[in-house]
């Protein structure tokens, strides 16, 4: 059984779900598709999750919601029109919004989710009449109908471990089911949206609870490439990784998922595929607990680069003397509520590598005042403006000289390292640079190891 | 005025003698002269200070003693019997260990440190006497009576403030003053020696306390080398370092001192310089606060290597969004008494270096149990037998290339790179790897940097 989630771009108009239907119905074993609300159709268009989240302001506001409705209903009517199937469904649809509207605005955390989560529960109600009106026996599952049960507050649903349990029970379904991402249900019956990655974290979910053979992520793009395409033009594709390597490598800023959202999959040692709805019959990208020898061709598997950190440096004579420094220092990052990433250091120095948006005005005065008097340090200061590039492999431990190309590539670029981390982690090396070096970083990191090898 | 400091070789023999003397009157500047035990004359010898520790041990077990005090003797008489001053002298020396071994054993200590101490007083009486007699205005300077001030227990005396204002007023003597190395008094009259390295530490504290326009180290080596030279044949020689470059290279297996001696005339700002008894009139090694860019031969200054370190090793999935993770692990590392030298961390794991002498089995194993349980890791390890690699050099930071070059050099030996760290301080590179690789780093590291531009 495949759980295969379809992205906001895949199912943004009739021809697109016609792609759908297709890449689904070629397959008996896709049983369960996940679905996004609508998504931009072109560049300037506006997504079907932000049109509810304006009706859903103007509710709370207690404006007018007519035209908004209108405008939303009228969305999933074009895409009902392409597929035939108008009527009935567009009806329900405009019903079902007026529903929501009319829900209490008390809570207004818990109101918004509902408004929300109307784009993907219409959307899936919408492909299942597409898929029955096709004449395949397929059917809307409604995510509490399936056990779908979450904890937390509005907006940052957390999956609660009962659910996957429950699930398990929709591997029994003779129909394909067509499940709507995005929300849960708490065990009181209150839905609840997941925050940023949403309709992926519920296929990761939904995968994992029925014990899937795979979980599809079908997207608009053909794979991932092993650097970013606004960096490096047409960077070769990554036909496999690992689990390991993703998470590194959606860490420091390779966009395709929020790597978050793929923890239940990974947890559940369900294998992940990354798929482009137009254009299915490619390779795309598969994402495993390990890794095998055959598919080693570069001997790393990609380059992620980040921008917006910042470094604390401590200077303090005998400062690797003195028990409890480091300690006592993390304890008032800590005091602060920041998280930090890295920390490197030396006889009398230490840093702290953390992200700038970890930081207010006030809290880096704060901590640097701690830090000064508190730690009774010679010299403490910030610096901002450093970005972090990863080389991510999972060989890279047992590779002689994969740091050594990178730094001789960053040096015959003329390029300063701010840091160098390697040891930690077995599968990969931080590297800051001045956030104005970055792109050019990734381009001397990207020629040395992938296109020196193919044009050489 | 300079305080030149003269270790156990340049006071082993008569001969030894005659040549300090030379230097001290070769220039009028040099106005105190700090003196070690008499030390080993040849490499089967036996140092002063091991008699007398075997003197003292022999007291305290209630045996007979006037073998041990006669060997110590005889030792001093030769000396004075090839300087043409026997006699008084050793008679002298005779008299005072007979009296500190009638000294009260009740503490174990109090009792060693002043029968450890006679190596260095009496040798200051024996040089005074000896430049007495060649007609040289000098005197024994008592460390009580310059106000060598010490606070802490028996063998790990710590110079108190106060000492330097003390100190201050031996500028007004006249005659040229012989100092005893390794130990000091403290308020109460009680004598207590220094730690290891105590002769240093005494030239030190007195060129702080007189404000020495240089503090000399006289050894037997012509100057610090760039690397040891028992791993690279004829090392080039270091003429000018800094305070930083100096202590990051005696922290990772430079033995010429022991860093932390020199600590008081680096906080006083006292130039240093390291000499060569039987070469005095070689460059030798000066080390100063700054570093001025004309000395500037080699993108590095030293390459220090040193042995027997461990890494415990933990991997905890989502580790990076774990507020507290690091500062958590740090404290169970400080519960057991452990200082800790790096910790690379990574997305979702964290390393922590050690000296393996840190830890016990007992230790060892309590803090692994701590983390696996207390932290909830999905893994943690210990693994031993780490060699650190250290590249020193002042301009480290802003010269583009020097990571890349050793790691270049480290990968084409075929060596692989447990652990890289840059970032922190400006001054230093650091590289773990096996120890079985460490000399063979050094040498790749030498190569890279020395031989190459010396022959190429």
């Amino acid at each position: 059984m495949k759980v295969s989630k379809f992205g906001g771009t895949s199912v943004a108009t009739g021809n697109q779900i016609e792609k759908l239907t297709k890449i689904i119905t070629d397959d008996p074993a896709r049983r369960i598709v996940v679905v996004s609300a609508p998504g931009k159709r072109e560049d300037d268009d506006v997504k079907v999750t932000d049109m509810l989240i304006d009706l859903g302001e103007k509710c709370l506001r207690g404006e007018a919601t007519e035209t908004a409705i209108e405008q939303s209903v009228e969305r999933y009517r074009s895409i009902a029109r392409e597929l035939g199937i108008e009527g009935a469904i567009a009806e329900e649809i405009e019903a079902d919004l007026q529903t929501r509207v009319a829900y209490n605005p008390a809570d207004e955390g818990i109101f918004m989710d509902q408004i929300k989560a109307a784009g993907e529960d219409n959307n899936a109600k919408l492909i299942a009449a597409h898929f029955n009106h096709q004449g395949i026996n397929a059917r809307y599952m409604n995510p509490r109908d399936a056990g779908l049960l979450v904890e937390g507050e509005a907006g940052n649903a957390h999956v609660m471990a009962e659910a996957y349990e429950e699930l398990e029970k929709i591997r029994d379904y003779d129909e394909i089911l067509i499940f709507p991402g995005f929300f849960g249900y708490k065990p009181d019956g209150q839905l609840v949206t997941f925050p940023r990655g949403g309709s992926d974290i519920t296929g990761a979910i939904v995968a994992a609870g029925v014990n899937a053979e795979l979980y599809e992520n079908f997207t608009d793009v053909d794979s991932v490439c092993v650097a970013n395409p606004k960096v490096i033009d047409n960077p070769e594709p990554i036909h496999h990784m690992t689990y390991r390597e993703m998470r590194e490598l959606s860490y420091a800023g390779f966009t395709v998922f929020h790597d978050v959202a793929l923890i239940p999959a990974f947890r559940h040692g369900i294998p992940v595929s990354v798929k482009n709805t137009n254009h299915p019959e490619g390779e795309g990208t598969l994402i495993t607990a390990e890794r095998s020898e055959k598919h080693r061709k570069y001997p790393i598997t990609g380059i992620a680069a980040d921008e917006g950190f910042s470094i604390i440096y401590v200077h303090k004579y005998l400062m690797n003397r003195e028990v409890g420094f480091g300690r006592r220092l993390l304890e008032m990052v800590e005091d602060e509520g920041i998280s930090y990433e890295h920390l490197p250091s030396g006889i009398d120095d230490s840093s702290v590598i953390l992200r700038t948006a970890e930081l207010s005005l006030d809290s880096e005065n704060h901590l640097l005042t701690r830090i000064q008097t508190e730690l009774g340090v010679d010299d403490a200061y910030i610096e901002h403006g450093f970005a972090m590039i990863m080389l991510v492999g999972e060989w890279m431990d047992e590779t002689v000289g994969i740091a050594a190309r990178a730094t001789g590539a960053i040096a015959d670029a003329g390029i300063n390292l701010e840091m160098i981390n390697q040891g930690s982690s077995e599968v990969s090396l931080a590297f800051a640079v001045k956030e104005r070096n970055c792109d050019e970083t990734v381009k001397a990191i990207y020629n040395e190891f992938y296109a020196k090898q193919l044009y050489e």
